[in-house]
């Protein structure tokens, strides 16, 4: 278990990173329309979402086998500021995975409250390993802390791994077991690359009494540039109690959707043909580039669990750390300088999601790999074959250059000469 | 001094409130085009803004006699998340004035931080007295606490009243005086009812070091469902790392400006004619009801400060205890609920502002007496003066029966047969 520091703000952290999970391709033109006749709108949308984004976020839980109803949901511009207030409505000591998502330690740290980093099991990232989390709990509680909240994500954002049931089962059983309330991340179900191979149970089929569903919208239903995430209350009188505390913050934080992208929101939850087949072309899409990327760290001797949801990989170059030290790159800060230098795009060390600085891991991402421009990006999502457009197979060969260490960097490649390869 | 407790969750706090300062009015066209038009941009607004962005506000603000660089500034959607922000950024105590607006003591306590209120002048609300500020902050470190960030508005959010200039410069000097950074909230600087009656000066302009302006663009620039503001910070080191650390912290939050918002906003704060001509209207119309509800407020018997800007006056019932102790009306809380009751909209309690639970005191707005539907307010707006149609007259009627107690609830009035006033 690692602690992170409760005190003081988040100074230097995640400055650099996408401020949203980023499928690189343009708005659905339908949803882009709605929008467009909504700009007109005067009313604010109430904090929470108002009944029509709500009702339609039912549906979309209901088709997943989590039934609901809409006094049992809230909406949010983006899940930063609904699980900081799922947070500060909970109190006590935060639990999470270790990798976790880029924000959450932020997020806890902001609200003054302990963080405290699970190891997760070999098979995934995403949820903790059941004996380390009773460890952790039993280890807190000697210090005097009181944990009450873990966060996990069976669909992990940073490792795009998928948590096998079993596994899910263990640390929501130990964790409740424990009196704590799970947040479980779920922005990244609809975006399993092979589902018919990959089982995505929800731990809110498991404990229905004490899971708290989030998911941010942006994943697989709208368009990154419009924040929006929505949250699943358990039902019954504890869940209301929950949701009444987390208004209460959403509303004092200001956290309120836009007036006039709530409609579009909504129309988006209801999964019309054009939302679900965006997203069915962007999964494969990014699982091909995720599969090549993965091949791609292997092939350069570094190591990764293979890829099954999202848009994302978290790769471990510790088996290169000689070849790295040579190049004064000895820890994830300088790592993530380095390639991040090397790819021209945003690579976060392994630090920022809770992950040791000594140990030499980044998550890298695949919308960087579709191309630069909306049209580049375009030829990939419309080509046979993703891999086939020039610039992703250029974008691949200098990923795997900068993993081997081999690349200069850019701009002393071309002031070289450009001996570059 | 009142302390507020710093723990816990701001449970039971603005519930009910309106999200954003509403003028009621619909959006004006010319921004809603250039929303409509930016419906497909796909990109996210980076967080605090792109650079076009905080260029129109850089351009804002200079028109106000306050120079900045764009790169002294952060956007966000709404004050909620950049006043949030700012406080994290700082640490220490927060000091505010009594009553200060609705969401200041709720967003201070999210953080876990101590709130105090100081006692304002008699002449103004939105600034400390000074001799109270200094008592406050002695009295805060005897009992070793770190008050660090004074929060004050010039033109008053609860009260509407516009802090004469030497009272402002007596309260920033006191603050400076004793190492407090200040936050001045200016999101109702251009909406001073009678601006040649009434000199508005920044507390950035007396103390340019160890002022950051914070303005909520719904007061005066943008639609009300557009949640948007912006910050400026002292030109300097000090500032830059405050803007940093702010940054910081938007980012952790996931507060990002929607992407097809962000040219509307830029629109809007370079202040086309469109604009400012909605603006100088709303204004005008806001003000002949403030003054009106002034009237009405102080014919009942009642007090309330002459309302000078934005949308809103306090009005103080104290006067009127012991008809209203007869309807079981004791307290403020009381007080909110029966006048929630009788207007039909929400009419927070002095306790929501800061002030003590036992003082009579509500916030009332002048948005609800503008009417209930979008035709009823456009026709105030229209009319050659907006207390003309008979809408606006019952509203009024009904306010100053609420107010002497004399209304019956309107259920009550019904089941009655009707027979009020």
């Amino acid at each position: 278990m690692t602690r992170s520091s409760a005190s003081g703000h988040p100074h230097g952290q995640v400055r650099q990173a996408p401020p949203a999970p980023d499928t690189g391709l343009p708005v659905v033109e339908e949803l882009a329309g709605l929008l467009a006749g909504a700009a007109s709108r005067p009313d604010p949308e109430p904090p929470g979402g108002g009944p029509v984004l709500r009702e339609a976020a039912c549906g979309y839980w209901s088709r997943r086998g989590l039934r609901c109803h809409p006094e049992d949901l809230v909406a949010s511009p983006g899940a930063g500021p609904l699980l900081t207030a799922l947070l500060a409505a909970h109190g006590g000591d935060v639990l999470m995975p270790r990798p976790c998502p880029l924000t959450w330690t932020p997020q806890a740290r902001l609200l003054g409250r302990p963080a405290y980093h699970v190891p997760t099991p070999a098979e995934c990232g995403g949820v903790p390993d059941s004996y380390a989390l009773l460890e952790t709990v039993r280890r807190v509680r000697a210090e005097g802390g009181r944990p009450a909240v873990l966060l996990l994500g069976v669909a992990d954002d940073p490792t795009g791994t998928v948590a096998p049931p079993e596994l899910v089962r263990e640390a929501c059983e130990a964790a409740v077991g424990e009196g704590l309330h799970i947040v479980s991340d779920e922005t990244w179900r609809d975006t399993v690359h092979h589902p018919h191979d990959t089982v995505f149970v929800s731990p809110a089929e498991m404990c229905p009494d004490d899971v708290t569903v989030l998911c941010d919208l942006a994943g697989a239903v709208t368009p990154a540039s419009w924040p929006a995430a929505v949250a699943r209350f358990p039902v019954g009188a504890p869940g209301a109690a929950h949701r009444a505390r987390t208004l209460d913050v959403l509303t004092a934080l200001g956290a309120d959707l836009p007036g006039p992208l709530a409609a579009a929101v909504a129309h988006a939850l209801d999964e019309p043909e054009a939302v679900t087949a965006r997203n069915a072309a962007a999964t494969a899409l990014h699982a091909r580039l995720a599969a090549e990327a993965h091949r791609v760290v292997l092939a350069a001797g570094a190591l990764a669990l293979p890829p099954e949801a999202g848009r994302h990989l978290y790769a471990d170059l510790g088996p290169l750390r000689d070849a790295l030290a040579v190049r004064g790159v000895t820890d994830s800060i300088e790592l993530e300088e380095h390639l991040t230098a090397r790819l021209g795009v945003p690579v976060p060390g392994g630090h920022r999601f809770g992950d040791e600085l000594g140990a030499l891991r980044v998550r890298l991402a695949t919308t960087p790999l579709l191309g630069a421009t909306q049209a580049e990006r375009l030829e990939a999502l419309h080509a046979d074959d993703p891999l086939d457009p020039p610039h992703v197979a250029r974008a691949l060969e200098t990923l795997s250059a900068a993993l081997r260490g081999a690349a200069p960097h850019p701009d002393r490649a071309h002031t070289a000469g450009g001996n570059r390869r």
